[in-house]
C-alpha cells in the first residue's frame, strides 16, 4: 500500500442523542471533506469520541462512513481499546466495510511500561487484519510511546506509521530522525497548530480536528508546506491559530476542544452537536460565543 | 438493603489463555474466600483486569461467579467503562445473575472535570438497575473524585457507597467527616495496608486484593479493628505488610501487584496465572521469588 | 540523642511585611506551643514558607526562635535547598543557635532519580553538623523518596528519621515495616488528619500545622493514640477534621492551607497574617469565613 | 532597548569542584561562542545549574562572565528563585556587572495558580532593575505559564519577552498569535530541536544548550530559518538531531542532557565536567560513549 500523505481529518461522530447516530450529519461531513480534497478520513479517534460510544454504535459508524465514502478516499478506523480482543474484532469490521488501516493508542486503564507496550503492540499488529498505525496520545492514555519504542515497533511489517498528538515537536523530530532510513513509515501530527511546521520538516500530514469544519484550510496548509512556501504557511497559520485560540477555548473545562468542534459543525449546518457522556454539549451562552467566533472568522453561520 | 461491612475481596479473573476463563480456578477461589468468612465478593475491578477482557468474557465471568456464590454472600460487579451505555448494559447482566450492587470508577479516556463527573455519575445512577458504589482510582483513571464531589453524589438515592484506592487517608478521613450525618453511606478502603487503620477509624471495610490468597488474614484484621483491639491490629498489620512488601514488589514494572497476586494464587494451587494483555505473567525467575516469599510467609506452595 | 516523640509543630514564620519578621508574633506562638506541651518545634519547613524568605530572613528566624525557646524543648530547622552548600551553611547556623537537628526535603529544581537521591542525601548527611531528618514532600519537590531509598539512607549514622507528608499511608506503613529492626529511626507524619492513626500504628509523632493554632488538641491526640484509647482518638479526630475541612478549604487556590493557618493565627491574636511571595494573605471576605469557622470550632476570635 | 534576536546559548557553569568555578573553562566557552557569532549569552539558567550553586558562586559567575564578555554581546542573567527578595538582589548584581536583562521562571517550591503567577511576576517586574524575560519551564517548576498569563504579563512595561522550554509548539504558536500586535515582545524557544521551525514561524531565536559545544551550528540554523531556506533548515536539523539523539541520551536518568553537555564540553577541551549536586558527572563508560558520539559527529575530541 502506498503511504497516505496529506490531511486526514479525525472525524467527529455526529449524534442525535445518546448512542443514536446523526446519519445525515455524517454524510454531510463526509461530502464536505471529500469535496475539499482531504486525503483520507480517520474515524473513531479521540475527536470521534470513540471510547464514549457503545460498541454497537461504533460498528454502525464504521459501516456508515465507509459506505458514504465509497472508496473515494482511504478510511482509517480507530481501534484503541483496553481489551486487545475488542480491538482485533473492530479491525475485522473495519476491513469488512472497506477501511484500509487501523489506528491504536496504548491500552489506557493500566499504564504499561515501554517494554510491555512493545509486546502489546507486537501482538496487536500480528492479530489485526489491516495495516496498523500507532498513536501517541499521552494526555488521554497516561503513557508516552517513547521514540525508542516507536523505532522498535516500526520494524514490524504490519506497523506502518505513527500519529503523534503529544504537542511535543522535539519528540516527533526525534522519531523522524531515528527513522530516517525508513521513509515508508508514515508520520502524522495530530494538533492542527503544528501541521505547517511538521510538513515543512518532512512529516507526512496532519490529523487535524479543525478539518471537520474547514477542510479546505488544512488542505491548503498541507499544500503550502509541501511546496515549502513559507510565507503562505505563515499566512495560513494565522487562520489556523485564529480558530484554535477562539473556538477551542470557549468554556472552562478540559473538554473545550471537543465541545467547540461539534458546536461549530452544528452552527455551520453540517450536523447535530450532541456529545456522548461524560460530556454534554455547550449551552446557549457558550454556543453564542462559538457563533461569534465563527463569524469573526468569516464563516457563514447557518444554524445559530 | 443493609450496608455491607467487612472484607470484600476484589477477585482476580482466572484465565487459562487470552479471553478463556479458568472455570475451576474461579470456583476454587470462591469456595476458599467464602470458607474464610469474607463478607462479599467484588468482581471485574482493577484487580480483576476487567478492562483487559472482552465483553463476552466479562459477561461469562459474571455468570460464573454469581452461579458459584449462589447467594451465600453478596456479589458486587465492576461496571467501570468509558461508555455509559456499556456500563448500564453490564449492570443489567449483573442484576439478572443475582449481583446486589455495581461499582464504577470514572470514565477513563477523557479527564472530566468535577462538575462533569457529578453529571456523569448522576446519569449513571439514574440508569443502572442496582445500587451504585463510586470508586476513586486516580492512578488508573487520571481524575480524583474530590471529597466535595463525593458529598454531592452521596445525596443521590441510588449511590450507596465509595471505594477509595487513592492511598490518601487524609482524603478518606475528610469524606467520612463530611458525611458524618449519613451513616448508611458505605466507605471502603482499597489498599489492604490501610484496612486496619481505616476500620479503627470507623470505615466499613476493605476491598483487599490479598484476600484472593489469604482471605482469613484480612477477615481477622477486620474483626480486630472492629473490636478496637489495637495490639491485634498491629500484629496482623505486620503480616499484611510482609505480603505487601514482598509478593507485590517482585518484578520491575508498575504491574507487580497484579502479576504477584495471580502468580501467588497459582502457586497456592487455586488457579492459573495467565494475565490478560497488556500484561504477561511472571517468568520462571520471578515465579521462584514469589514462591520463596510465600514460603517465608508460612504458606504451603503446592504448585511451584 | 534520644528519639523525639510527640507533636512537633511546623511553625509558621510570622511576618509584618515582605521579609520583615513579626518578632512579637513569633514569641507568642512559641509560648503558646510550649505551654500546650508540644514536644519540639520545627521551623523553616513548608508551613514556615522557608523557600519564600530571603536567606537573611531565614537566619534571623533561626536566631529568634532558638532564643525564644531557650532550650526548653528541642528545635529542628529546615535546611531544604536546591544548593547543598546553602543547606550545610544553614545547618551551621542552626547548630550555633542551639537547634538539635535539621530537616531536608529533596533538592527541588531538578528531579533526581532514586539513586541520585541516595548519593545526594549521603553527601548532605556527611557534611551537616547536626542529625539529619529526611523529608518526603512529593507535591512540592516532584520526587518521591521511595521506601527502598529511605531504607538505604536509614543506614547512615547521621540520618535519624523521616518526616512524611505524602498523605500516602501505605507508603509510611511500608517504611515502618521495612525498618522494623531499627526502632531508633524516627517516623513522623506531616498531615494532622493522619496523626491519630499513624501513632496508633506505632509512628513517633506528628508534624502538624494545626498546632500553630491549637497545639493542645494535637498533643491530646498524640497522648490518646499512645494510650491506644481508640474512642478518644475518634473523638479528637472529629475536631481535627472540623479544622481541616473548614479553615484549610477557604479560597480557591492550592494555597488555602498556608493562607488559612496564618489567617487563623492572626484572628486568634497570635501574630500578623502577612504571607511571603508568591502568596498574598486572605482578603476581607475570606478572612471573615475563617473567623466564622473558628467561632464554630469554639475558638475565641480576638482580632476579627 | 532593541529586541535581541538569534542564538542565545544557555551557558553551562564550568566547575573545578563543588562550588569552585573553572575560570579558564568559562573564558574558553565565552570566546568560542562569541567567535561563532552567537547573539547573546544567558547564564544561570537550567543548563547553568544555577539552583544547585551557592549564592556566592552565582554572584562570582555573573562577575566572571560579564567581565569576559566585556560588552561585546548582551548578557542575560537567570534570577529564578523561590524568594523574590533574592531574585531582586541578584538582578542588582547583574546590572552592576553590565548584564542587560534578567530571566525568571516561576517560583518552584509551591505551585502558584495562574492568578498568583500574574501577581508574582508583576511584583518582580516592578522591583527588578533590568528588563525581565519570563521563562516557561514546567518540567522543573511544576507550573505552566498559560498563554493567557503570558498575554497579561506582556502588558507590563518591564516584561520584554518569553523563553519557552515546554517543547509544546502549540503553546508557543498560541502565544505568538495572541501577541501578534506586540512585535517587540521577544519569543525564544529553549529546545534546540525546535529552533528551526520556531524561527521559520517568526519566533526570535533559540536558547539552545548545544551552542555550548557547537555554537556555529545553531547560528547557521538561525540564519537559514531567517532566510526561509527550508532545504538548509532541514539539512542542519539533521545535524542538530544527531547531537540530540546521541549526546543527550547517554545514561539512564533524567539528567542525561546536563551531564551530556558538560561531558562533551570537557571532551572538546573547553572546560571541566564537574557537576553540582544533586548530580555527578558521567563515569568512564558513559564518557567513552559521549566521546564516540562526538567523533561520529565529526568533532575533534581533545580530552578523551
Amino acid at each position: 500500500m502506498k503511504k497516505i500523505q496529506g490531511i486526514i481529518p479525525p472525524m467527529i461522530t455526529p449524534l442525535l442523542d445518546d448512542d443514536v447516530l446523526d446519519v445525515e450529519g455524517a454524510k454531510n461531513l463526509v461530502e464536505n471533506m471529500i469535496g475539499a480534497g482531504v486525503h483520507a478520513i480517520f474515524i473513531l479517534g479521540t475527536t470521534g469520541e470513540a471510547q464514549s460510544l457503545s460498541y454497537k454504535c461504533r460498528y454502525e459508524f464504521v459501516e456508515l462512513v465507509c459506505g458514504a465514502v465509497a472508496g473515494r478516499i482511504p478510511v482509517l478506523v480507530g481501534i484503541t481499546d483496553t481489551s486487545l480482543a475488542e480491538s482485533v474484532k473492530l479491525a475485522e469490521k473495519a476491513k469488512e466495510c472497506g477501511a484500509v488501516g487501523v489506528v491504536a493508542a496504548a491500552p489506557y486503564y493500566y499504564a504499561p511500561s515501554q517494554q510491555e507496550l512493545i509486546e502489546y503492540y507486537t501482538e496487536l499488529a500480528d492479530k489485526v487484519c489491516l495495516p496498523l498505525y500507532i498513536y501517541n496520545m499521552p494526555s488521554n492514555v497516561k503513557v508516552f510511546l517513547e521514540a525508542k519504542t516507536v523505532v522498535a515497533l516500526a520494524q514490524h511489517p504490519n506497523i506502518v506509521g505513527l500519529k503523534d498528538s503529544s504537542h511535543n515537536m522535539t519528540y516527533l523530530n526525534s522519531v523522524k530522525y531515528l527513522l530516517r532510513d525508513m521513509p515508508d513509515f508514515a508520520l502524522y501530527v495530530g494538533p492542527e497548530e503544528l501541521t505547517g511546521e511538521a510538513v515543512l520538516h518532512g512529516m507526512d500530514g496532519g490529523v487535524n480536528g479543525g478539518a471537520n469544519m474547514f477542510p479546505e484550510l488544512y488542505v491548503a496548509m498541507y499544500n503550502a508546506a509541501v511546496a515549502q512556501d513559507v510565507e503562505k504557511v505563515k499566512e495560513l497559520q494565522k487562520q489556523i491559530m485564529a480558530i484554535s485560540t477562539t473556538i477551542y477555548s470557549v468554556g472552562k473545562y478540559g473538554s473545550s476542544y471537543l465541545k467547540g468542534v461539534k458546536c461549530a459543525a452544528s452552527l455551520l449546518g453540517y450536523c447535530n452537536d450532541h456529545l456522548a457522556w461524560p460530556y454534554r454539549k455547550f449551552g446557549a451562552e457558550e454556543r453564542a460565543k462559538v457563533a461569534e467566533a465563527l463569524k469573526a472568522l468569516g464563516a457563514e453561520v447557518k444554524n445559530a
